[in-house]
C-alpha cells in the first residue's frame, strides 16, 4: 500500500517459497505419519512417546515437570494434560519435589518402561524409513545444522517460550 | 529380546539421534512461534492462514475441498472443521461444485482476501526471521532437497494419506 521501501515486506523469492512449501509438506506429513503409527501400535500420540523417552533416560527415571516441558518444547499446560493422561494409563506418576515444595517431578513407572520398550522398535523403524534411510550421511549432517540454527534462533533470552507460559 | 539380527531394530546412532532431536526441537518451536504470531496479529492459527493463501492463488479464488486438503496435507475432517470456522468469520464460503454434485468448492471472500493481505507482511517477516535470514542460500537449497525427499517418501501410491481418510 505504501511506496516506502522500508515498509514493504521482503516476500519470499521462488527458491525460498519452494523450500518453505517443501518444509511444510514434509513436517506435516511426518508428524501425521508418526502419530498414526504410534497411536495404532502403542495407543499414544508422538508427543507422549517423547515424554516417556525423556523420563527413561533421566536418573532414577525422574524429571522436574518444568525441565520436561522445556526439553519437549511444549507449554506447561500441554505437558500437564499429557502427564495426566499418562498417569491415568499407569505409565507415569507425579510426586512432589523433595528439594522444592512448589516443584513437581514426573517419573516413569515399570509399566511405562515396559510399554516404551515395546513401542520403541516400531517407532525407530518408522523414523528410519521416513528420514534416515532416505538421506545420505552428508544430508543428515546438513539437516542437523539447519535445524540447530532454526531452534537456536527461536530461543532467545526472555522470549515468549512455550515452557515459560 | 531375540538374538536374531533381523529382528533387532537398527537404533539411531549418535549423529542420527542428534539430528533427530534438532529436527523435533526446530519444528516444534517454529510451529508454536508462527501459530502464536498469527493468532496474536491476525486471529487465526497457522494452518488456517495456509488455507487462505492457497485459495488466494487459485483461479477465481476457488478450489475443490479435496484438493485443498491434499495441498495442505491434512485430513478431510480437519479441513471441514477449519473451513467451518473460516466461514463463520466470513473469510471463506462453500458452494456445491457445478461439474460434480458430490463435490464442494471453497472460495475466498473479499473480506477473507483483505484479512490475508493484512496478515501476510507480519507472517512473512516471522518466517524470514526464523528461517531464511538465518540460513545461507546453500543451506536453503539443502533444506529444500531434504524436505522434498522426506515428503516424497511419505506419499506412496495407496498409502494411508491424511486427505484420503
Amino acid at each position: 500500500m505504501s511506496n516506502e521501501p522500508a515498509t514493504e515486506p521482503r516476500w519470499l523469492d521462488d527458491e525460498e517459497q519452494h523450500a518453505w512449501q517443501a518444509y511444510l509438506h514434509a513436517t506435516t506429513l511426518l508428524e501425521d505419519h508418526l502419530d498414526r503409527q504410534l497411536q495404532r501400535d502403542a495407543g499414544m500420540p508422538h508427543v507422549y512417546y517423547g515424554l516417556l523417552v525423556q523420563l527413561s533416560r533421566a536418573p532414577r527415571r525422574r524429571m522436574r515437570m518444568t525441565e520436561l516441558a522445556q526439553n519437549a518444547k511444549i507449554t506447561r499446560s500441554r505437558l500437564s494434560h499429557a502427564v495426566a493422561r499418562l498417569e491415568k494409563n499407569g505409565w507415569v506418576r507425579r510426586e512432589n519435589c523433595a528439594s522444592d515444595k512448589r516443584g513437581q517431578n514426573a517419573y516413569l513407572t515399570d509399566e511405562g518402561l515396559r510399554v516404551l520398550e515395546k513401542a520403541a522398535p516400531g517407532h525407530v523403524n518408522a523414523v528410519r524409513a521416513a528420514i534416515f534411510d532416505r538421506l545420505t550421511p552428508e544430508q543428515i549432517g546438513q539437516l542437523d545444522e539447519i535445524c540447530c540454527m532454526i531452534a537456536d534462533g527461536l530461543q532467545p533470552q526472555g522470549a515468549d517460550l512455550p515452557w515459560l507460559r
